[in-house]
């Protein structure tokens, strides 16, 4: 399984009068990850829009547990990977970890979403046999 | 029950490539609800800090279900309000419209947190009964 | 001579460490109050791009000066206008007031940005007559 | 003279609806940028802060000419350097280059700010010569 690993340097900017990331953040980070997930898988997000005819990847769903808070001044370690595919969507799992603290968890369920022929509309679509088998989703079928 | 209702404006800076809005951006929209939701109540956030002498109102758990876009230029209408109260802790419910459309569903889990004593600690402490009163959670019992 | 008024709430998640403003989001507070200037003109921003056929108005300057912190729960109402017409830019003032304390200036200097036919090419165009004469820059010529 | 040089990854979160960075992003980027100046001069900013009993290095002035835009999946270099220092603030320039392009500058001007007694009072304080020798800035007098 395909596991991407993206160090963060939480910044001035991230934090919230309590000196601590400022939530909506961690949703930021992990969409980062989620992207250099796909560029391990040898994709970088805009590559691969172009290749599997993509409008976007959006979410349906989005979670996080926040367990222990990140100050400024912090690097932390977002390690992600694919928990889940679905016929057109998948899950996305992020652990952030401070040292060994595991700090925050975070889920995504995104829809794989092909670029409609009218500008606005956009509909999901069967996420192809070659991003299931780079992920390694097809192992011990 | 105490319900809310926030009118928000979709900004250009909300949205995405795909020119809807970028999802981290509806955690920051409840985020500000559930202050609307307190200054109804009758304490600005500000306020309800110093009064309670808390830290803040912390979150350990931030969900979201997108179930229809918003694109710029939209106003969207955000209708919040507690859902359940805890020892020390409280889920906000928040269900944002376009018009007649439930468009996203969030939902929240914070910590009535105390200041504490030295510069860094936090800690949980009960939701006082003045609180749960304002808020009609004492109805009936 | 137009200018707009928009009333501002300063929230949690708009506010660094200090507990003041983080700088950033004031020019994200302008864009919208530029946004709101052409609203006032008649123009909801999604529909000025239409009419006009633009890609956009980009900026090409950006500056403020901060004389004054906003904190969080202030509300704060900032007063925007054209300072200047050029052949195909315009600059955009902002004064941003806590109470009657000029707190922020914020200058932006835009492109009036048709769409090119190819979908990543832009190029500044001139200002539509009918632009200049609904923000009263034609007046006393 | 010191000049710090940045790699950021312009990540889709960073990008408006055109497709292109937002342009107050480009401040945050500046802004982390400073920090990692400081980090450079062996102070990183949570460390500065306490060592010289700093509330913050908050911003009077803050300025970007944008002459090049740049997209998701772009990564620039930002090269950050002390243009000037005064008695109780000093100015920095930041440079973004797309490859050899300059892409984008940014200047803040800072105030060198002391934590006061009080809780809410902050006020500029000459900046120490430990700093100005670091930064190389008494070189020649």
């Amino acid at each position: 399984m395909l596991v991407s690993e993206k160090k963060i340097h939480v910044e001035w900017g991230h934090c919230d009068p309590l000196g601590i990331v400022y939530f909506p953040r961690y949703f930021e980070f992990f969409d980062a990850c989620t992207n250099a997930l796909f560029e391990l898988a040898g994709w970088p997000k805009p590559e691969l829009l172009r290749k599997f005819e993509l409008a976007g990847i959006p979410l349906v769903d989005a979670r996080a547990r926040f367990l222990a808070p990140s100050r400024f001044g912090d690097t932390v370690l977002v390690k992600s990977s694919i928990a889940k595919w679905g016929a057109s969507s998948f899950s996305v799992e992020h652990r952030l970890f401070k040292g060994d603290l595991l700090a925050v968890e975070g889920f995504e369920t995104r829809v794989w979403t092909a670029r409609a022929t009218d500008t606005r509309g956009m509909h999901g679509t069967p996420v192809p046999r070659e991003v299931l088998e780079r992920f390694g989703a097809l192992d011990g079928r």
